[in-house]
């Protein structure tokens, strides 16, 4: 447990910190995968591309596009589709370098997305982090990932479907659809981490355990993560909410609302802090009445028997002449004052309270 | 009693995540309450209206409506009531959903505004929050509340007897009138939680208790939870008093008196902090004195001691040749050495000022 | 004294938090009193006036008067002088309601002022605050204040003796003149705490006391308390300096000279925040060094002393065959293998550094 | 030497908290010294002049003069010279009064400026902090100083020997040349307190001493005190910067300049600051690892005797019948038994890594 | 090593306090170097050159050059070379003085920018910082450094070999490059500390020793120290991005992406110290609770054997009257009364959860 704890770390910095080049991992990478969606309010196709020469000229007149790339190491697949599209080479960079911190760019022709998508990874109980980037065109939007699995399967569904306004909005409302999913991500997982909150809070009141400090910062140290990965967020939507693209589209009102939740994304976030602060104070203080405790039946005993067994060994001294030795009620009489002293320290604890 | 502590905490993060869908908590929630107040400055009428669709055309040339709609969980309800006036599905959504943090949004046709409206919860001694919603028409404003009971009474009572300015001053006034209410919500609570400041207060001058400290982190996190809350209703009504429906009309000068008492409120909510901040470092320094204290009264006792049982200890061995054990005075001359030992030790302590 | 203490919390709660409606302390308070004074640059006039209705037509031709009303318990004779100058019903709330901020309204017609008034009430040992009010016309000035006895005296007595440019000014310069002696009231309040903080800054140099953290503590919260006071008072200060009234005219440089006193007001409260925070400070880190000098003794004296007794203690064990016992240079031998013990534990100990 | 530290503190409170009049004290103030310096790019005159009104029409045309006044305590001197000048009451009031926060005024005709002037007492080990007043008119400085002995003897012997361009440049860059004196002041002062720093830093490392604490506190005091005067300095020479006379004119850039070195200034505080917090903790956190030291040492001492000596104490029963007594071997194997478990003992503290 | 650390912190003030005069260290300072590169497109021609006096007029027409002068020590070469291009004396004063921030500015002709370039020092373990000044003529770089050495080789290699745009983009490009390169240090630097962060963490988790405090204080300095250098370069390269010579070039978006790169530096940075604060949080903890450990074991000890040592104490004292001395199975009793004791002890500490 201590290795994947620290492996935590290094998790952490390296998605703050960009690797300086373009993500090689080699091997474990495969080719990536480019599926196409085409769709109107009527009309809806899907379809695998292999490579981006044979994507056709999209989008036709009436139709708006997908291009959902998962998969980063290929670095001349990207190229290719990134020239096919007039992709700025910067903007490919940023694509590729996972370390980015969630921003928008307008670039004319089109607007840049970077935004961290965060899940629960169940099987080794931490955060996961995929970068996803959008870039959006006038009725196309080409979107990358960084594996497969994302949070985009409910998107999917209602474009297959036809249901709701999704079909008939072009890409502005899918570009919102998708980031909407995404800022539900962090819905999710914060609620994930209330319910740890909670499970640590039922540990606290049934007395503090060393685990229980350890869990706390744990938590703590997620959420120093996850705030990072929020804040960023935040000036992101905040920015397409106000410029670009969005300003004064019909989709705008929707980025509103989206900002509002990460907002409110970003309120959970701080309030999960400020209670995880407070438990620590809560774990601190009970360690220290704790303390306290063993400190205070530690020092009643030892105050207590100390003098007496002085006054034992007193008697046990071996002169010949301690003419107390052959009094008749001196044993008693000796218990007698021990039990006296004994009675009168506990009075005086009591009197100061300690008892 | 745990439990209970428990419950809040999920209380606290429950209110500021909202569910990701609009609460449907089924069986436990009924048909709305829809109550329609009719007024101008002098005719009044008020009525149950069981349905959207049998709301007349509301309202009448030179008449003022107020709609209170209580209980969120019948969405066919609330969206027939919804589309009857125009509102957007995103407002409706927000209505719905009870996560909001306050917040005001101009709609052109109408203005929305959502707070908090927070009540002292006698019998679970503990902050009770409720989400009102306000939609504001020309001379039209509807209200959605969560639950029955409110803080709306006195203002209701004002219309019906139709004294004061408030039957004649329209929609605009009424909405302020009930912002007033809600806001003068958060006085009372501030005094409350003061009441308890103080009770803790006294506690802490008989002596730090465990339980004191245990009320102090309590009433801590209240404080978090109450600052919450009222943050962003600064902001909502600073943009009520600057912008919007309000700005220039009549009404203006109400909220900015509005905003002086949400300032007000937040002014309480941190004077309360710094002194619970103020009061646990008090907890604090007065255990680590008692600690200290009590360390005190065990190493001048052990001190003490200690050489004293020693020598009793080495007039103990049972060895065949210690001339000392036969000397006539040898037993007295003991004593005296022992007792010259504790007061030089006594004499020392005392000038180290431990005593 | 824990009682007075109890007190000063509840009355810091109460004047952040103002009573929700118009102060009405009833008996106490008895008829306010009025004073009407007119000036011009030759001529005085002071006179009580009994109630608002008996006020003359004033001001004439130039000539400024100044009005000042003391009490604000009798709300008919308070909302009887409101009509009569036309001053707005929320303004009046706000004169009768002792729980503002500072601040400042342009009304057109008049400006409202609302600061605190600090006075250090030795008989109590607390800081006294007290609401004053100011409504500013043409060439009248209204002050309304809770309590007989202010700051204003050496105003007054600059009025009557027509000394420097008092009496020629008008009533712009008489409001500064009358802000002035409020913040200087703030100044005198901080050398007497600056004093305080001196006398307490001696004790801790005597060694730590828990009463010295006692104070150290109450005179933090008296700075919280104090701070609150002061910023608002910037602000409103700082908008009299830019806009309303007062912007533009000769007496804006001295408006300005003002906020630059309250910035030192600030400043002072600030830096005597910092040294109290340092005291503490210096406080816990010299209870921790004289627990640590307490351990280090009772360590030094237990350690050395345990295992003395241990051996003095093998050799007061009563079986037969103990062939040392017999020897003739056992007993000698033992003690010094005591004292060799000793000294190795001293030796031990200074090379540690612990003695 | 704890007179020293009392005097200290009050010190920098009455260097926050201006004395309510202008300063008057009396006896140890004699006359002001007044010296005129006239320039001119080949000219240059010095002289001592008794009194104000004896000062020539100055400057004369190209010519440049720098009336340099010592000592604030005689205020008709002071008078007759501010009306000569036509220097406003307020800025003669800010001249005599010390305790002005570092700021700039434009009064049209003359721009006002007052900073503090920092040196390093070497006699008592302590900051000393005097005001000094900038009165420049088009070609014209008048300074202010509260005593003899300032920083300023580099730029008046630059001056005497016509080195450099400052007797070319005007009123403007002599300004600038002093406070750019002034600004060096503060850099010296720097390095003195960060030797200070590394001197402590060097017995931290030798251990942590009582003394090392104090000094670490009183530092931090000292550099509440520098930053509180370093900082408002910041803004007084940015609005320099950017407005007022030098805006445009040749010497801005050289403010420019002196702004960069004044956010050095700031930022040198704000590291040592930093540091200071550091070895604040280090302090502490090698206090309580001493402390842990000491613990354990009693702690295993005791925990391995204590049992001992309850082993001999059974046996130095005096019972009549106790078998084990007469046993031959029982000596022996009682010490085999208290070494087993002494042994047992270590062997546990070590396995827990207590040793 | 306690050597070592003393003069980091000397090192750190250092770098935040500049000399007061331009750095003479003389002897070990020889003369600078100055190394020329003038290319085009498809031109490249590198040369030392020993004097300023020497350079030839340069740049060519469609030319761009890159004077690189390594050393600052020798004044007058420097002044010689400051008036051949006409950089003003407070340029030449900022790049000879090494304790600038990272700042730029325009001067019309010129551009100045000022940045700390960072590198690893493995020999001693420390962080390297070497301050690199730029001139940015129209087509002509002047970069002005302290030491040889430096992370601008990557950028010589493609100039030489005319690989990418670099040759062909002039002089503002080539300036990008320089910074990116140095940005790109801050990046392998904190990956760096990442890498010791981890160590200390497994040190960490193998229980808390005294050294790891100390490395985690020593890293929170130096991240102090890091961070001191980078947040002036976001300024800087923020107000390059936004104004100066390169607004609205084609190398502006360049800027906005290098300004991304320092954002996530400090990103990084931040992210390491909020992890070292909870290391430290963790370790002080982790330590409280040994302590905790230690105190419980003694307790427990020690209040199991007190209470028994006193009564075997009780049966050694040498009374002649002691009845209980001749029963026949009090020994045996007064054994199982100890046992008693102890078990009903260890019984009362597991309830109270201490075992």
């Amino acid at each position: 447990m201590s290795r994947n704890r620290k492996k935590r770390i290094s998790r952490h910095l390296r998605m703050s910190i960009p690797p300086r080049e373009a993500v090689q991992e080699g091997e474990k990478a495969g080719k990536p995968e480019m599926t196409l969606m085409t769709f109107s309010g009527s009309t809806f196709s899907e379809r695998k591309v292999p490579s981006p020469g044979e994507l056709p000229e999209i989008p036709c007149e009436g139709e708006t596009a997908w291009i959902d790339i998962t998969g980063l190491h290929d670095a001349p697949f990207l190229a290719e589709a990134a020239e096919k599209f007039g992709i700025h080479p910067l903007v490919l960079e940023d694509i590729c370098n996972t370390g980015q911190r969630a921003k928008t760019e307008d670039y004319g022709d089109y607007q840049y997305i970077v935004v961290k998508m965060v899940t629960w990874d169940e099987e080794n109980g931490q955060i996961e982090v995929e970068q996803v980037s959008f870039v959006l065109f006038e009725n196309l939007l080409i979107t990358f990932q960084e594996r497969p699995g994302d949070l985009f399967e409910p998107v999917r569904q209602r474009l297959r479907q036809g249901k709701g306004r999704l079909r008939r909005q072009g890409a502005d409302y899918l570009t919102y659809s998708l980031l909407d999913a995404i800022v539900d991500g962090y819905f999710l997982l914060i609620e994930k981490i209330g319910d740890q909150v909670e499970a640590i809070e039922g540990e606290l009141l049934d007395g503090p355990a060393t685990e229980t400090s350890a869990k706390i910062h744990e938590l703590r140290r997620e959420m120093i993560f996850l705030r990072k990965a929020a804040w960023p967020l935040r000036d992101a939507v905040s920015s397409l909410e106000r410029g670009g693209r969005f300003a004064g589209s019909a989709t705008a009102v929707y980025m509103r609302d989206l900002y509002d939740h990460v907002i409110q994304v970003i309120d959970g976030i701080e309030t999960i802090r400020d209670i995880l602060a407070g438990m620590l104070d809560i774990y601190l203080s009970s360690v220290s009445n704790r303390m306290n405790e063993v400190m205070k039946v530690l020092t009643i005993i030892a105050t207590i028997f100390i003098p007496l067994t002085f006054i034992a060994g007193v008697y046990g001294m071996n002169f010949v002449f301690m003419p107390e030795l052959e009094w008749k009620w001196a044993y008693p009489a000796v218990l007698g004052v021990m039990a006296a002293t004994a009675l009168w320290m506990l009075a005086f604890f009591r009197k100061k309270g300690w008892l």
